[in-house]
């Protein structure tokens, strides 16, 4: 089954639109695991069995595990998944970005060593940067598209002086995620929630592509604006939400505090699907 | 001692502008090796004792060790640089780019974890995506800006319609990293070989930042025009060559092959800049 598949299939059976992003911090973990970065794997695996049953996706960042050596317990976490929510897609965030023959060994690291069924990259160097991924038959990757942070205006905003209309940056890339590049339906893009109205200008360029919109939550975003741009289309939605719903309580409650988190947001997101 | 300051000093007591590429491929092996992923430290190892007196700088990619499982033989190597040339600096090429927490993950596995001097990053998140690596005082930083793959031109080459000029999204990543960019005198940018009149573009925009420049030798760029170019502005001069050195020869005799072909490219590089 591809990732797209398995994407329409969670959003239906768990009426979702919810990514929730594994982010593990041991600094904000509970009191009993606090500092302890072999704690990664538990911490993280009491998040997906509190979850399965409310999420269209999950996805692990990979920075949150390479920094404590913890490259076992993505491991271990991965497969920990696959067994409890295997109609559950994964979505590894690593922003990769790099010539061919690099891309080749990212690429084994997600699909093969990790079995992610999708992977975020960077579009920075182009296009050959990103077919190797796309060899991979089914698997997704979402490229970094327009992102939410103080610094996503620097080079994503600029205007293009010799392309018709001369478009923004992450505009051209909506285009060319929606067109040329997408030579197999395997592309998604990455879009921050904090500017709803830039969400309905990549839906402009990139219609049915999916989008995953990371910032809902503890990033600010107003979730009823986000989901009313992103819908415009029809491309499948998936809203990433990881602080907000990890640390919902630094007690032993975590988990289950966890579970209400997500239970709110989701139906957030399933009311503004719905207005 | 900084970054910049290694890198001075081993471009002095080695004579040498050249950086070795450790991109290690199980598959390009000596036969005894070959296809063994658990030898990757040994080949690299015996790589850099057969190039440490050669050389200005050591660059592993990541993503060869991180296909393989081989986190802790990268580990392994770092300390075994360390022991046998101190005086050369070492460049993690891990192309990093995320917003601001997760980039303090990603500096924290850089910096702590590996214990690397400098990094390689890439600019599309913007400013606040570089800043945590910054705040390790000392360590280098180099921004993709310019790349010779075949899509570098997809969005590189666009000219920016709304900046004084009009300059090429590269020009204006270099023009941020030598200015706005560059609080603590930290940046450096990465600039494929294979147009030398781009690279004094850069110049122009970025004469006293350190160039770390790729495509000499597997990749097809010209020595003398390369060196030639980025010598404009004064500023430091890395140029890398990975499987040119690391695949010399696929017999017993790689290690003493890639000895040769690392005198010879610092040679070439040597007389270039002397011509």
């Amino acid at each position: 089954m591809t990732f797209l598949d398995m994407l329409r299939n969670a959003t239906a059976q768990n009426q979702s639109m919810l990514c929730v992003g594994l982010d593990p911090e041991p600094s904000r973990f509970p009191a009993a695991m606090r500092g302890d970065a072999s704690k990664i794997y538990d911490f993280c695996a009491a998040i997906v069995d509190a979850t399965a049953d409310l999420v269209n996706s999950f996805k692990p960042q990979i920075a949150y595990f390479a920094a404590h050596r913890a490259e076992d317990q993505l491991e271990k976490l991965m497969a920990h998944m696959r067994a409890v929510a295997p109609h559950v897609p994964i979505i590894l965030d690593a922003k990769r970005g790099d010539i061919g023959s690099t891309a080749e060994q990212y690429a084994k690291e997600a699909f093969e060593r990790y079995g992610a069924d999708a992977v975020t990259l960077s579009p920075f160097m182009g296009f050959d940067s990103i077919t190797p991924y796309l060899q991979y038959e089914g698997k997704g990757a979402f490229l970094l598209c327009r992102t939410s942070n103080p610094g996503g205006d620097d080079l994503q905003a600029q205007r293009l002086a010799d392309l018709p209309g001369q478009p923004h940056l992450f505009e051209h890339v909506a285009r060319l995620a929606q067109g040329p590049w997408n030579t197999n339906g395997q592309l998604g893009l990455v879009v921050g929630a904090t500017r709803p109205q830039e969400i309905e200008r990549v839906r402009e360029f990139a219609p049915s592509l999916p989008l995953l919109i990371p910032g809902v939550g503890a990033q600010g975003g107003d979730a009823v604006a986000t989901v009313k741009a992103a819908r415009i289309g029809g491309g499948p939605i998936i809203i990433n939400s990881s602080r907000a719903v990890l640390y919902a309580s630094q007690g032993d409650d975590f988990a289950a505090a966890a579970r209400t988190a997500a239970q709110a947001t989701r139906q957030t997101l399933q009311d503004a699907a719905a207005a």
